[in-house]
């Protein structure tokens, strides 16, 4: 469906995806930017109130006021509006795009979007040094949610495939239009949110991020608020005998990056400890303002953008600041940072990282100056080891190129790359990036990594679920109701087994749940021709519209809905009178005369056009006339004929257990049929061999 | 086990694996250079004989002699060495990486690399105007082919996950050791090559084309041959409001590429009917070969290595030559470029393309400069220009990512991405890209495309083979036997069933050869001690290793070989006497006890540990005791139980082709079995639903 997806989309539906993804681009990209300018205003108000224009201990005293209210306010409004806005998003984002959409909905309302553009406002403006690329990139994602459910894009929606692609180039927009950088942003979104990219994809993301990037252009090249200044060094700043030392940089950066992902880690903790024992969220985001104010009023430097301090770093020219600035700014951001990104506001990591890094890149750089001469230059060291740190965090290559695109210089492509890469290695040696880290924090379900305590040499048969509940072919009205109340199974769609166990397909909950009500209606109506009228006013079409938006993302196969599905019909009841119930289930062969011995041929003609031809034309009179007699027949013992509309994902029992996460993580299923022997024998959902926090 | 791939490598293997991956950038950059500088030096060799010491008619004849010798030596080279080495080479890789590794394996010998390194030294050098990077890209992956033979790496090998990633890398290899561009050559060989990529190969084929990158560096900034120069535009060259002259340009570019793609195409089918009927490539090389040298002898810039031509266009100031002269540039150009891409010498399409792209891009900013005066600086439009024309014929958009690279410069982001967009679109209007162009024209087999007679909502059961051979769970020696000699199937593994055609698992043909090898050797030795030693002198490891050797690529299962894997031993073998061959075939249940009435059962407890234990242990006494009874019976007639050791894919009958052909793109099986109600009724190879030329 995915592959599909390039190639199913129609001429006039091409137009629709292009507006789509249009629209993509420019919505989150004018949101970003309002909530950019709003941080910009914020920010100067509570600077000129304080700094500017009252001063002395009272300034002070009204710096850290503002800052700890409205760090205390953004808490509030992730607490009221949505709490699924706390935090950076993009884990929740990477456990979205690796296939648990239903489960992970609530995190796309339009609650979660004001909760988490008031919440950086007040966050940032608040003076927590977080950053807003996992907030933008939640941002985008509601709004490609939400555009989705236009009338106008509807028929795309059906497409899962497509959506997933929408979402992808959702999570790229965000990113891209966080720092205007369209090509890194898609790579940066593909390395952090997905497992694999699909090349179809890659068009779709570069025009959403483009007309993000146009309009980026645009707004932030006017002296609005701060963006990054493109760096002017010299095409001789960087000498190839300097390899060394950017490789030695980006090894510090993997050792410093993996170090940062563990103070997280342990603050988190350490506060989840202290949490469970007060339980109280305000106080921590308070104090935290509050120690963030008071270090931050007395130096011109820590009250700034992160931007501006970055563009600092990165200057050709001397420091405006001395070292020991920049030391100090280390000394007390490094920590500062550490705690924010845990706390339960909107916060993102990519410009705090971004800063920290330059600020030691340029130490390095400034030292090996002193040591090695002039053909040193610092500013390129701050920008590789800006992109070094950043990718020792985040364990993305892409850094690199977000860094070239920012600072719109290539002139430090090899050692970038190269720092880039040992830092990336060598954070791997060390644990877990800091994405994986939040989503196991935050305890998300995981698409890429199976349980650890799974051996890849396991078979299916060790780890599925024997109860595994399936529905005869052939079915009374009570069974079918059964089943649809049985919630054991929180599955959207059921197996259909043939009289000896042999699995014939899926059918879905909601199609089950819609010929429960048919069959009641045309037992209650049957010998009157009112029921060929209601066949001919429900349109196959537009119910399957209507199962899609109940049904949400289509649950067992990893195609979208055919376009003309099967749908049942009363074409499909059989009104068999006096056979008991369990008749068609158990051992069956000879009780039902359709359904026994077929071994090897199936009792459906399966032709997809034929079956539509037989739903479609008017139910038999013959069959209603028969039905005439047996009125008095419970309606519950009625028998009819299910429907299979799905064909779901079988495996036998002897697959291992390494091919079976490599199907889950490919094919994005909820779950898979265990058959041995042609039996249906198991079930095993996702969370079965996927690691889930 | 493509995701695997990351999980299981052991720190051990990842160091070698980052040997490899060195080793896979330094040497196709060093043999990509080498051939670079020996073209570099039959070029002047040729142009210094010819026109400057000899000169006049003698020089002219000098020249068109030498440029068509040189060109008939590269067909004869290709002819004699290796076929293979005709043509891009980017098709065949991408055939390659969409699975059909087995089949294109010739194209990975040694041979094919010495033909193409050798081929295209006489075909550039005698003067054809063909690129090198597909060429480039084919030489990386014979290179990585051939590295992972060496025994150091050979434990890589046996991942054939890991095996397609590094293939994947070579072409990344390939591509940016042809420009000196590492982000580029990635992103390139991904959208040409691949239809999916998964994250953990971002860092490998960075990796390697890092290396290969800095190789590159360290040669081509030295004065020995050619390279493109970094272009030096003004911050302020591109205005805001050209941003429409460039999106009208991606538009040209597109229709322009289609009409290259059509040419090519139309040229080709032309030349194909009149080889048909005469059937001498070398008349045909060798007329293109003087065409292409008569024309060149009286201009330098004809005459000139492509790159120094498309750094003329970039340029900033005015053009060293007429608008006159890159008009007529275009117009011999253009039709030698399209006659000389089929031919049937090492031909790449990349610098032609982008030279191509260059002078019209040149052209139509010389216009606009014309028409609305100095703000319009013509050498964006030329760099713009180069990139979108490259993209329209090769529907790559990473054209652009290549395209920074090459000019050290991030100026044009925008204008490049818009314009590679449109091109992009626009060309997919008109039709397929060249490289899809190529495979149709060269019918290679082709993953990514559904084939066209089919429809995405026909089922499994309409496109199944239902001439399916399967091997009875007990069978004798006979029955394995004829099921081996069957090449019909044309499969490396064949179903096992049990006694009521339930779909039990698969089995390797090389292990059933060695079943019915052992079952033979246990059934002359039986009653003796010897087995027992043979048993112990068998290790299943190296076995394991041979039968990999001789089975190549993995065949059914997407996952790497288990590594202990479940070898069959004398202890399967039931020695039962007087059962007639057919008896545990057909309809069962009551012939032999073991097989019948296991419904829902499996015959074997099928963990992978037990397993193992058993097959571990030597046979029983008690089974050898029990048949030195019956050294009479036939040898043929002896049963013996098949083990299992693939879990294949299987699929309902009821599923559709659009989910059928998603499976194949992402999982890359050879075939899928077709199971109703649980019992096989067909399978489906590759080929049932792939386009395959």
């Amino acid at each position: 469906a995915f592959a599909e997806g390039q190639v199913t989309i129609q001429m006039v539906n091409l137009g629709r995806v292009i507006v789509y993804l249009s629209l993509l681009g420019v919505i989150p990209a004018a949101i970003i930017f309002l909530i950019d300018l709003s941080v910009h205003m914020v920010s100067s108000a509570r600077e000129s109130i304080s700094v500017t224009e009252t001063g002395g201990w009272l300034g002070f005293f009204i710096y850290i006021l503002t800052g700890v209210v409205l760090c205390i306010l953004s808490t509030l409004v992730c607490r009221v509006l949505s709490v699924e806005a706390e935090g950076s998003g993009i884990p929740q984002m990477k456990a979205i795009m690796s296939g648990f959409y239903d489960k992970y909905k609530p995190s796309l309302s339009m609650w979660a979007l004001l909760a988490k553009s008031v919440g950086l406002i007040c966050a940032i403006g608040g003076g927590l040094p977080v950053g807003w690329e996992g907030p933008n990139v939640h941002i985008a994602c509601i709004i490609a949610h939400h555009l989705s459910r236009l009338p106008m894009f509807r028929v795309l929606r059906r497409d899962r495939a497509l959506r997933l692609q929408f979402m992808v180039s959702a999570c790229s927009v965000g990113l891209a239009s966080s720092f205007g950088t369209p090509i890194g942003g898609v790579l940066y979104a593909l390395e952090t949110t997905s497992s694999y990219y699909l090349v179809p994809t890659f068009w779709k993301s570069i025009l959403a991020t483009l007309t993000g990037a146009v309009f980026y252009d645009i707004f932030y090249k006017s002296p609005l608020v701060e963006a990054l200044d493109n760096t002017q060094f010299d095409e001789n700043d960087y000498r190839r005998r300097q390899l060394l030392f950017f490789a030695f940089l980006g090894v510090i950066m993997g050792v410093a990056g993996a170090f940062f992902v563990k103070c997280v880690k342990t603050v988190y903790d350490l506060r989840g400890r202290i949490i469970g024992m007060r339980g109280n969220r305000y106080l921590i985001v308070g104090s935290v303002a509050l120690v963030s104010a008071a270090l931050s009023y007395h130096t011109r430097l820590f009250r700034l953008d992160p931007r501006e301090a970055i563009n600092e770093m990165f200057s050709s020219d001397h420091l405006k600041l001395s070292w020991f600035d920049v030391f100090i700014l280390l000394l007390i951001k490094f920590p500062l940072v550490v705690v924010s990104i845990g706390l339960p506001v909107p916060a993102g990591v990519f410009i705090p990282c971004f800063l920290l890094g330059s600020a030691i890149g340029r130490l390095y750089g400034e030292v090996l100056k002193v040591i090695f001469g002039s053909a040193i230059v610092p500013g390129g060291f701050a920008v590789v080891g800006a992109a070094a740190f950043t990718a020792g965090v985040t364990r993305a290559l892409s850094c690199a190129v977000v860094l070239f695109e920012v600072t719109g210089q290539l002139s430090h492509v090899i050692p970038s790359l190269l720092a880039v890469l040992l830092a990336v290695i060598v954070g791997n040696g060390f644990g877990r990036g800091l994405y994986d880290t939040l989503i196991i924090m935050k305890k998300l379900a995981y698409m890429p990594h199976m349980r650890r305590d799974l051996a890849p040499t396991m078979t299916a048969r060790q780890v599925m679920d024997r109860e595994v509940v399936s529905a005869p072919r052939l079915c009374t009205v009570k069974e079918a109701e059964e089943l649809v109340r049985d919630k054991g199974m929180d599955l959207d769609a059921y197996p259909v087994v043939g009289p000896d166990g042999g699995l014939i397909g899926s059918v879905r909950r909601s199609t089950l749940v819609y010929m429960i009500e048919r069959a009641k209606l045309v037992y209650a109506k049957k010998g009157s021709s009112s029921s060929v009228e209601m066949e001919a006013r429900v349109n196959p079409n537009s119910v399957s519209v209507e199962l899609d938006e109940v049904g949400t993302i289509d649950v067992t196969s990893p195609v979208p809905i055919p376009l003309v599905p099967r749908l049942p019909s009363s074409d499909d009841l059989v009104l068999e009178e006096g056979i008991v119930e369990n008749g068609a289930r158990g051992s069956s062969s000879g009780t039902s005369d359709e359904a026994g011995g077929e071994s090897g041929n199936k009792p459906e003609p399966s032709s997809t056009a034929e079956e539509e031809d037989r739903y479609k034309k008017p139910p038999l009179k013959r069959e209603r006339k028969g039905g005439a007699s047996s009125r008095d027949v419970s309606l519950l013992q009625q028998k009819f004929r299910i429907p299979v509309d799905l064909a779901p994902l079988t495996v036998t029992d002897t697959m291992l257990l390494g091919q079976l996460h490599f199907m889950f993580v490919m094919l994005m299923p909820t779950h898979a049929l265990v058959l041995s022997e042609g039996r249906l024998i198991g079930i095993i959902r996702r969370k079965d061999i996927i690691f889930t926090g």
